[in-house]
């Protein structure tokens, strides 16, 4: 009972920002004594903190705030894709405390060698933490590839098959480990417009995608959900690292867009403000693509917000039109309204903040352990 | 919590078949003084029957056990389909009491005239009902189409176009409406197999699917979700009706399985028996294409069990060695199973005992009314 309560009041302050004890007993149902027992808890494991507003109660004695406590606990979010590795610190107000990233080759590169350059990052952010008065409390690394039971199954653009890869990071404390499309959608969902409802499209050397239905990440069987980067576009075209052919990865991922403009994103970026033609050209070419493959996806998952990130949300200006162009085509005519379409504004950091966001959930979640702890220290 | 327990108890025998008393009591956690009152409550509004058989309890006194009643209440389930319409006659035992299927070719006809010929059907349905001392407590309307808010959006195979289809019928009682592939994918779940995890595709002369997650229907954002007779199988592909270009049902969709081959379905299974080359042509063609549709569902919504219904049931000795060839040249090496392909046994009664199934589903989580009902004629 106590520990629900403990959820109870906490999940409160995190949906609703700062609150008074009366406004937290009024809005949770439970008695102020009981409220003020559980925020004297809250306080003392460090997960709230008082915020100094003291504000007018509408009934009764002006009360003293209470928020997510930004001082003590904190969490990490790491994340290993094709070209970067990142790091990203959180506290638990949700607020970025330090962050990583470096650009670094991994394709066919040995696991232990590009995850043993991830522990040395993520020790230093523990020390950072440190340094700030932050204990981390756990991590979630994101890979590009399905997981499923801790173990990263195929990431075809790495060349990695069934690694254990957050526990070879060998840290000091609990690391899940999850896609990093779904964990970008995470932190789309969490750090982003605060839509309920969206496909979050993960560009980078790969596609992939989460889907956020009110709220909460689909994740299908066995968490695979999302793979858009291998929707079929043309069953008869060039072959796909999956093993099939004509993939949407083949024609919008990051090799297809650089393909005939030399140099990296940051070039295509400066060639298509230049008004470079084939740089202009290798964006309508991957937007038509992802359009067709975001009209299955529609027609499947009933979408009416896309929200493109990574690599598509720096091309956006450029690869929004034909995208929108290809969906009207096909939806216009049997659906209502064609999906709206939108740059993510989180950059090539929501799947670390994704990441390091769903430790904080979880603690949000079940804040007794932590509770606990204080009161066995104290 | 009167209506609460009502509603406990009731879907315990649901679940659980035929209950004693006393097995009841145990396993919702009443008191046995409840759940006698619930029970006799249940018996008199005639959604509840005593089953006669008598068994020995592990304590106490041997008990009557219960069962959902067959003698009372009734649902209907109505279908208007492009070459047919349905009725389906359902107690609140799941059995089907009364079943009507007459081919029709509903292309480019005028809604009145068709839902006039169905509202017969139901009012003989209805009448049936009475003759079988059965109350009908409600309809649901299987429609070929997308569905929100009691209005048909658009049914291009039928030519219809914002039509109240279920409202026009004017019958006396209570029906609602959904799409003819997500009622045929609870049809399956109820009437099926009983596998909790499946996407449910239905073979017309349009393509739609249901998916089933965890025994529950995934709708989307409008209930639009599953419209795989859309997903793009060869982006410059033959005009659909949708407007699109190469979506599946120009590949896969009756028409197509026919255009090679004289006459009916019936008579294109006749012609695979007897070894026809075309016709095992067209099936192959279809199959491959249906296999790269699926496969771009599978990659968005990680399946690991379809269910193909409708005419893709009666073809499936002939079509599911293609659909599966298609699939698991595609997700043999990026996932580590490929779904499983069952045919459904319902045939074309699926989506009609999904609808009244769904009449029924609604009574069993709400039976409140109908015993108030009772109580009040009684």
């Amino acid at each position: 009972m106590r520990a629900r309560n403990l959820e109870v009041v906490l999940a409160e302050v995190g949906r609703s920002g700062p609150l008074t004890r009366a406004a937290l007993a009024e809005s949770t149902g439970l008695t102020k004594s009981t409220v003020s027992k559980l925020v004297a808890d809250l306080l003392e494991a460090g997960i709230l903190a008082e915020s100094g507003v003291i504000r007018a109660g509408e009934r009764g004695r002006p009360g003293v705030e209470v928020s997510l406590s930004g001082h003590r606990v904190a969490a990490l979010g790491l994340e290993v894709n094709v070209d970067y590795l990142a790091v990203c610190l959180l506290d638990l107000s949700r607020s970025v405390r330090h962050s990583v990233r470096v650009e670094r080759d991994n394709r066919g590169s040995r696991p232990a060698d590009v995850l043993g350059e991830l522990r040395v990052l993520a020790l230093d952010a523990i020390e950072k933490a440190g340094e700030l008065g932050l204990t981390v409390a756990g991590a979630v690394l994101a890979v590009s590839g399905p997981v499923e039971g801790g173990l990263l199954h195929n990431a075809p653009n790495l060349g990695w098959r069934d690694v254990l890869a957050a526990e070879s990071l060998g840290l000091p404390l609990d690391v899940g480990m999850d896609n990093e499309a779904n964990l970008a959608a995470l932190g789309e969902l969490w750090f982003g417009t605060g839509d309920p409802d969206f496909l979050y499209v993960s560009g980078e050397i790969g596609i992939g995608a989460g889907l956020v239905v009110d709220g909460t990440l689909f994740r299908g069987v066995h968490g695979f959900a999302g793979e858009l980067g291998h929707v079929v576009v043309s069953p008869k075209g060039p072959p796909c690292r999956c093993g099939g052919h004509g993939c949407l990865e083949v024609y919008a991922g990051q090799e297809a867009l650089l393909r005939d403009v030399p140099g990296g994103v940051t070039e295509l970026v400066a060639r298509l403000r230049d008004g470079d033609k084939r740089a202009a050209r290798a964006c309508v070419d991957a937007g038509r693509a992802l359009g067709i493959a975001l009209t299955s996806a529609v027609n499947l998952l009933d979408l009416d917000r896309i929200v493109l990130g990574g690599v598509f949300a720096r091309l956006f200006p450029w690869i929004s039109d034909p995208v929108g162009e290809a969906m009207e085509a096909r939806l216009g005519k049997l659906r209502r309204t064609v999906p709206s379409l939108a740059g993510s504004r989180l950059g090539g950091d929501a799947a670390t903040l994704g990441a390091a966001g769903q430790v904080i959930q979880r603690i949000i979640a079940d804040p007794g352990p932590y509770v606990a702890r204080a009161r066995a220290a104290g």
